[in-house]
């Protein structure tokens, strides 16, 4: 199973909207056949580790981590593939939270007389696809807020520079970071103020699927040529009574304004409903004060990616989180930290949320 | 000569303004003795450890961590007792920094015929005796600042509530770092605005010699009632011109008023001045921004000891550090990561400045 893990793995940049999943087929204790997912619309992991006609996989099992599907997506279910193989048994590591699944694979293919066992590392099959069983069990988006700060919590300093607070090898964890969420949230003030370009560089054999770029943006002022508008694929979420010629401006350079917000409501919950209607999965805000505090103090944010770097920025620095109008300290964390590491010259910090509502 | 390490560390928070040294006597490959140095006036580590009369020293090997010493101080010099007890070869980890020693101890056990071997584990017992070595070295003292924040930089909210940002045990764990050192630092503001108690709460079987408290008072704003005035020693720095009466009082309280500013002058150096004027090794500062960024920007902060909690306090909030007045981000980090852990529920992150200006 910790081959069939690997190999959902190499999917970990490319598989959203689908989740990611890799197997295993064995026979005779050795390994004969295996397959990942990689992209939307092709082949699920099954279908690529029994393709091979060369193949007597009669008798065998199949280690899977992720339950095979039995429904006709556009490719067909894998249920079918797997009984029509000969395979014996059947190991897979999670049940598919996704309800068109959702234990009705396991079903079939146990009416069908093959043995099966569901559960076998449970845990990090979830870990594997964490956003994937969030959106289908909570109902929205696994949210990951990335900060680059200053050991006294500074992500700029008054005149808004930020280059660079971390050090280069914390700069590049970050291009993993965003390639492994399916979208990227940003305010526009910190295009204004940075002008980021947010593509992904990365150095991998895997493939990647670039993340969707959502600009918040009620009044429309990103600039026509502003760097991030480079990106494949762009929405920039706005109010009411924008400038409709520079929508359509906008929408020449490819980029997709939509008209999310009335006049009074910029409401991050508006924000949250696009996100759950796009089916996203992994989403990561790259923003400023602002968002973070938006989303924090809307219980969105599950997970906290911060790096400190060895600098003092000082108090006029502009913070990592914006205004939260507290009158004492709270009592409990909100998130408990799962990792603490050293990222080049930077500590990198990982924070997931305590409890989630 | 581990086991002498672990001798001389039962007395890491007693031996100032001495170091602290440990010793082990072997012969025929057995401990015979052992010593350790615990508080200034009494008897050194090899005094220790020689004193049975019944032990038969002829022919043994000493390990001691630190250089024996060879001049008359408040005990007779170590290097005698080492030449009468027929101790055939000293085993030290590291040449005395201290110039009224600084290689003379070894010299003369030379010159009297025993083997000696110097630098065995040299880097521990540096590490043992930071603060001496670099009062010996630098000229002054090893400066620690402890800070407990949010994940946000913030050591206290807007209305001054602090109470508690870190979890018990990352406060415990302070508690440790402040019987460390030999002077505690502290601004007035944090007095007046936490009153805090600053005493040593340790359990532990090794001796405590209470850390020095010196309170930045420039106008002698401290409440007389102040929870600090009840520790053993208590210094207050403050400027010209207070009020005589006032200063009265607290002398009576115990507390030593030193007018150590002119009015115009509150400068960080005389408080550094007053540091190595009193010979401490190991300073550390437990105070607010002010006080942080004064000593950050005088190059005088050697070690960072932050401990962050996975809590949002918001922007509003008080940073750990001052303004700094910077136009542009540093290219160079000022301090380096050594150490990163999980104290409770908080995250400890240790930092040694880059270089010792």
């Amino acid at each position: 199973m910790a081959k069939a893990f690997l190999n959902a793995k190499k999917g970990q940049y490319s598989t959203w909207p689908n989740p990611k999943v890799g197997c295993v087929v064995t026979k005779n204790e050795r390994v004969i056949a295996e397959g990942w997912h990689q992209w939307a619309g092709q082949e699920h992991a099954e279908q690529m580790a029994l393709a091979d006609a060369s193949i007597d996989y009669k008798g065998a099992t199949i280690y899977v981590t992720l339950e095979p599907c039995s429904h006709q997506g556009k490719t067909g279910p894998c249920v079918d593939l797997i009984l029509k193989s000969g395979i014996q048994r059947v190991v897979c590591a999670s049940l598919d939270p996704n309800p068109i699944v959702n234990g009705e694979g396991i079903t079939k293919l146990k009416a069908s007389g093959i043995e099966v066992e569901v559960g076998i590392y449970e845990d990090q099959a979830k870990e594997i696809n964490r956003g994937y069983f969030h959106f289908y069990e909570k109902g929205r988006p696994w949210i990951t807020t990335k900060i680059a700060s200053s050991l006294d919590g500074k992500i700029s300093l008054s005149n808004g520079a930020s280059r660079w607070i971390t050090s280069e090898l914390a700069r590049s964890d970050a291009h993993t970071i965003r390639a492994m969420n399916d979208a990227i949230v940003v305010g526009i003030d910190t295009i204004l103020v940075d002008d980021p370009s947010y593509s992904v560089r990365l150095e991998t054999e895997d493939p990647i699927n670039s993340p969707e770029i959502i600009i918040l943006d009620s009044q429309l002022r990103i600039p026509i040529d502003a760097k991030i508008l480079k990106n494949d694929k762009v929405v920039i979420l706005c109010g009411q009574g924008i400038d409709q010629v520079k929508k359509e401006s906008l929408s020449v350079l490819g980029a997709d304004v939509i008209c999310l917000f009335d006049e009074r409501d910029k409401s991050i919950e508006r924000v949250s409903e696009y996100l759950v209607s796009k089916k996203f999965h992994h989403v990561l805000i790259e923003s400023g004060a602002k968002v973070n505090s938006s989303f924090f103090q809307n219980n969105l944010i599950d997970e906290i990616n911060i790096f400190f770097a060895a600098k003092i920025l000082g108090s006029e620095g502009l913070s990592s989180f914006g205004q939260m109008k507290l009158v004492e300290i709270p009592k409990h964390q909100s998130f408990r930290f799962v990792e603490a590491s050293l990222v080049g010259e930077d500590v990198k910090l990982r924070l997931l949320r305590f409890t989630n509502v």
